[in-house]
């Protein structure tokens, strides 16, 4: 780029939306990202650069020299900042750390202190403190003097002498009361609050539950340490979420884009080969009835049906259960009740599914004694896989563990088994009429 | 209650936060809360009622006079009021529209034309409109004197004449600059805004994405007709969330509280049915096989133990896939380059899972022939597994269906079928050795 083009391409480029200007630059490959680094300044790249998504802030980084990384740093919010140098090594973590002014290293050091997904971990500094005395006048003649820059303006937080929160007041407050008023005549002085240590996900459920922009943390002593605001909340909220999928199947950690094959392996194998040493337990039990299966070879046909039928059926029980407990639909419904009405919907689709399957092996595989078997136990295999789907997930909840990651495999084994063994054990009673 | 126990209720309840009237409202059984209908005003229970969850507010309505349900919905946002009302019957809705004032009527009714799921029907109309000539010091003095009661006052929208919308700022803005600029010398020209017809999930990514706190929405002719919250946001991507659960398994509308177990089987069979088809393609292709299983019967006991961890590493692959889809993280590899890290992973997998069965069966069940057949064929399955459950959510993603949902169970079948063709075949080439 020539002295013109640059300066052009500065002034359109700048004028983007932060979002927008991450979109552009992540399309550049590495040695044109070489070249914008000399002609775009840290801090006007900081706000883009703590936008992307961090596996990418990590692989930029490596691009840039350590001034201009700890620049970039030095420019950035406090909580991203955090949220990045947690995740280098350590040299380079204290390394970056020592090229930052005192008081953003004071304030990260404070934050990289917590442990990892707390409240602690993911509040930023930068907010708005007031004393309770001001005038609602004074705070607003400050805020159109002084322009602070802080993440929000909207929520004021009043201190007193000793750093307690004393009362939180929103700039909408401020706006509509008399402008000699003191702010700690209308502020809410029983605000929502957060303690530092509490668990991010917690946090960012109380922010969606009671609609707020922002909540403060305090310390045990109720000292406001920082706050937590609306749009970190949401990507807490959305983390949570893509951590669930992935810790379902044990991939979690295991989907990077920078993450080898040799990796994914060594997290994901030994989720497999437990699920399998489970499968052994099926695998013994089928074999305890080898003289069944030699005098009926084709009931080997069903084992399938028989297995995913209650598999899938016990997976929708489970489905509604986890739904129920996170929507509160069922807090105000007895457990034997939940229970009772599963089984019910268990008997019914059980009944229609087994009237399916006896018309379909008749007329398929002309074999009515088979048919009927595989009918009575897809029967009573879909009744009881509703109960287990049930129950599990309502005493896993009771341990305080997420039932819609823990429950989804045990249950589909435990009606793997119970399926086969009603199957099996139908057959072998039936065997002489089969 | 007697008439000082009354005052003195009133005034503890009215002082909590509404949403903690609404926990105390919900613990209350029904003839409590007749009584309470009577000393509470429908304005002063309105706020708590509108962050019930939909069923109970539901459930409530019907416990309600009419007149008393009319000025509730009445003084609810349009947003709340329209998605309750969207929930009722017909005729009840007629009824309850017609108890509401012109202005308010009117409002709902337009929300209540836009599809479900659009940004038109879960916007709110209550928001600050301004002229874009007018000084930043007019407008703050019109917020001050007006105490304008809308969902916020941290954004304004500036619109012209006909009614477009000509620019956004917000309170920050306005308190930041010189009181006597004109707004719209300082206002965004190009805010991120949405289409009324957009859905309700996309409007809710972008707020997410820009980190906003309400964003626009915009007719075709760029009218601005209302504005979706960040609070609403949050919603409907747990709402989204939960819907994917629901979807996955084919209960979503058979979660409910007051949903039948005959309800829940009439939504729920049909699915257990269709997959039920898929597993008689597997039973099929194991009565062709019916020869080698005749020979070696204790083949089958390891069907189960091929199906489980075919499926679950198909499932790995997805919730890779999927999760990097949803993170961006996927975006910058080329698809062969994901599939083939996928296979390397598949490979290893199944390398290791496959020495464990070896030994395993050959300690366990005593049968080294067996134990080779099934290591070999649980190698081959989990390779192409993972590139099963690689190409599919990639393939499904690109027909704009949403990965997660569709391809599970289509995995695990294909997986299965795939799994048990490459053991029988295997088993079948090496009879004479078994």
């Amino acid at each position: 780029l020539r002295r013109e083009d640059i300066s052009a391409f500065r002034q359109t480029y700048l004028s983007l939306h932060p979002m927008d200007q991450a979109s552009v630059f992540v399309s550049l490959d590495p040695s044109e990202r070489a070249g914008f680094f000399d002609y775009i300044s840290a801090e006007e790249i900081a706000n883009m650069y703590q936008n992307l998504d961090k596996d990418m802030q990590l692989a930029i980084l490596t691009e840039m020299d350590e001034t201009y990384a700890g620049d970039i740093i030095n420019a950035m919010n406090v909580d991203n900042a955090t949220s990045l140098l947690s995740k280098l090594s350590e040299t380079t973590r204290n390394h970056l750390l020592q090229k930052l002014n005192e008081a953003k290293k004071a304030d990260v050091e404070e934050l990289l202190a917590y442990p990892a997904e707390t409240a602690g971990s993911i509040m930023t500094k930068s907010y708005l403190t007031i004393r309770p005395a001001t005038t609602a006048q004074e705070v607003l003649e400050h805020l159109q003097e002084e322009r602070p820059r802080v993440e929000t303006i909207y929520y004021l937080y009043a201190v007193d002498e000793s750093g307690r929160l004393a009362g939180v007041l929103s700039l909408r407050d401020l706006l509509t009361h008399d402008p000699s008023e003191r702010v700690d005549h209308f502020m809410s002085t029983q605000p929502v609050t957060v303690r530092d240590r509490d668990d991010q996900e917690d946090v960012a459920r109380l922010i969606q539950y009671y609609d707020l922009l922002a909540i403060p943390v305090l310390t045990e002593d109720e000292a406001l340490v920082g706050i937590v605001t609306v749009d970190d909340a949401i990507d807490v909220l959305e983390e949570e979420e893509t951590e669930d999928v992935g810790e379902f199947s044990a991939t979690r950690g295991a989907t990077g884009e920078k993450v080898t094959a040799f990796q994914a392996a060594k997290k994901r194998a030994p989720w497999i080969v437990l699920l399998m040493f489970l499968g052994l337990i099926t695998a013994g039990m089928i074999e305890q009835f080898e003289e069944t299966l030699e005098a009926i070879v084709l009931l080997a046909a069903f084992i399938p049906i028989i297995m995913d039928s209650g598999g899938n059926t016990g997976t929708q029980s489970l489905a509604v259960i986890v739904r129920g407990l996170s929507t509160g639909a069922l807090d105000h419904i007895g457990v034997l009740k939940i229970i009772w009405r599963e089984f019910k919907t268990g008997m019914m689709i059980g009944l229609s599914t087994a009237l399916v399957i006896l018309l379909l092996i008749i007329f398929v595989f002309d074999h009515a004694m088979i048919a009927l078997v595989v009918a009575v136990s897809i029967f009573s295999t879909l009744s009881m896989a509703t109960v287990i789907g049930t129950i599990l997930p309502l005493i896993i909840n009771k341990l305080k563990l997420d039932p819609a990651i823990a429950s989804g495999p045990f249950i589909t084994t435990m009606c793997d088994i119970l399926g086969l063994l009603i199957y099996f054990s139908i057959a072998t009673f039936l065997l002489d009429y089969l």
